[in-house]
């Protein structure tokens, strides 16, 4: 494969890693397995994990639900709250696998069961404290008028409940990740033991990526939907989710300009490819880890660099004096995402390090 | 057209109105009209701008130099430092059209000459001070080792100086985006000055959207490319380079929960429609700004409102008690982004408010 422009590289052999490590990890907790799949995004690398016995899958969307359910997925949860815009989509896609959506909020549940045919699973989205979206505990009887009104529609079935611990992304440390778990599990488990007597056997769905990748128990959670671990990047790095090494994919980016005064690297490789997703470490803004390509793969993130600018398709690679003798003009250079899932949806397509082509939704 | 997902909004009006009013400005200043067609990314809307006379347009990569070319433009300025590996796609590209582009290093040139079989024009980039690519006026030697490098090889026509004050992106007020183009002119002329009497009649190109926007007069300049201008953004208005009103894009995001304790509306629309870039304003992030949506376009931003928090496929939306009363689940807001240039990258497409769909590069 020669390359002439920014490409997206896949380490197929880090990312079957990664999945075998967190299914592993799941049967060895005794959770389901439900990974999300916004991530990798592509039908292809989704096959990967049917070798590690996966058969129910996570997504964020009703477009990302159709398009797995063409390539053959058949139990589906859509993580987001239901749009109502989208019912007569979401009612072809019932023929097509057994969906679950989210419900946060009374007044749209008549509305949905009105137009229901066929069945549907739901979960209750809950807010344990991210505040993004979903009812919190002090919602507690707006979510019994939830359940009552979608009790009259035979075609709603109430799954449990589901929540996305989000501020684990902003989390320090790998003991911070454990507290917000451990207190956001808690909300939970009061919720299901409340609601148990009466709708039977609920399953409490959770799972970000750093609290999938740093607890060991999953105490009390029924399933767990991580997306990111599939490729990890460098702000799961920084939280203490995976190692650099464990990073599974990699822009390559060619060198086009070099300035000797600020030991900078110029190369094509910008926001359209890697996203404007940042993290501050040590006071400097950083879109990036740059490394050393070979063909068989990515060095360790190369010491004292960072990507330090981005543009619209320009990339400014801030390196030491040694590195920066090492790289002429034309060279490639790759640099480690801060996001992957947003530099995927940027580039909608990747290769593995043997060649092989892999296209997103 | 029924929207039922995230969907980027396109007033051709206003488009219009932007594209004739800088192709009147440089009629005006007598310098020459050379759009950059990276924020549009479309075929169809660079279609327009033959109606404003214009015949020479301006690109950042080889890509969409090729996809311009197709859709028959003849004259084309690729802005982006020149990569040794494109050399064989520049090759074909010759055959399509007269390709201008640019060279920032003596090493890089005797590599290019070697390889074409056709004229290319070249412009040497200026670094004026926004230290990303291009050579400073400390580099005037290596310049001239670069033109007589570049002077061996007939099939490489000097055309002049090319930069881009990106520097005004970060200007806090008109005043201060004259002040950094004045003073960044003041090199190029010195440029040219220097160089005129042997190689003749240079272009000084030049012409970032805030200079393009607020100067009336760009003493000195040949040719002007900004390219934000036809669509703009926030982050222009906030510059001053445009008023919220003359934004010509707008993201139609249904809204999918409410929170009222919060005064928070959850949209479907996220970093991968609106892209992750940000301002901050008044102490506060800002992804963008909300507006009422209508068949005929939009309102201007809803005062005490924005975009707080966005994830890959959510978007939450700080607003203020009335407007929070004024928006149930199931409506559409709209958003204009803070960077249009990377919203439309992110889009990939856009529709007209007269339902024309619009496909991108």
């Amino acid at each position: 494969m020669k390359i002439t422009a920014p490409t997206l590289l896949l380490d197929k052999s880090k990312c079957l890693a990664n999945i075998q490590q967190m299914s592993e990890k799941a049967a060895r907790s005794g959770v389901s397995f439900r990974p999300h799949f916004k991530t990798h995004q592509s039908a292809i690398t989704g096959s990967w994990f049917r070798d590690f016995g996966v058969t129910a899958i996570t997504v964020s969307s009703v477009d990302m639900a159709i398009y797995f359910a063409a390539a053959g997925w058949k139990d589906i949860t859509i993580a987001f709250p239901y749009n109502p815009r989208e019912t007569e989509r979401l009612k072809s896609l019932t023929s097509m696998a057994a969906i679950n959506l989210l419900l946060v909020d009374p007044s749209t549940v008549r509305l949905l069961g009105k137009s229901l045919d066929s069945e549907v699973g739901f979960f209750i989205e809950v807010d344990a404290g991210y505040h993004r979206s979903g009812m919190t505990l002090d919602h507690y009887h707006e979510m019994l008028d939830l359940l009552d009104i979608a009790s009259r529609f035979p075609n709603l079935v109430f799954k449990g409940f589901l929540s996305h611990f989000g501020n684990t992304y902003k989390a320090e440390s790998p003991a911070a990740v454990r507290n917000i778990y451990n207190c956001s599990m808690e909300q939970l488990v009061k919720l299901k033991d409340a609601l148990s007597g009466t709708y039977g056997d609920l399953t409490l769905s959770v799972g970000d990526t750093p609290s999938c990748s740093i607890l060991e128990d999953f105490g009390g959670a029924d399933e767990i939907r991580p997306g990111n671990f599939v490729f990890y990047d460098v702000m799961q790095s920084r939280i203490g989710s995976c190692t650099p090494g464990q990073i599974a994919v990699c822009l390559a980016a060619p060198v086009v300009a070099k300035n000797k005064e600020r030991f900078e690297l110029v190369v094509h490789g910008g926001a359209v490819h890697l996203s404007r997703e940042s993290i501050c470490a040590e006071n400097h803004e950083n879109f990036g880890l740059p490394v050393s390509l070979a063909l068989s793969g990515w060095s360790q993130p190369l010491p004292g660099c960072r990507v330090s600018g981005l543009s619209q398709e320009h990339g400014v690679i801030s390196v030491t004096p040694e590195v920066f003798q090492s790289f002429e003009i034309g060279d490639l250079i790759g640099i480690l995402p801060i996001h992957s899932c947003l530099s995927v949806a940027c580039m909608k397509q990747y290769f593995t390090l043997q060649g092989e082509l892999i296209t997103c939704l």
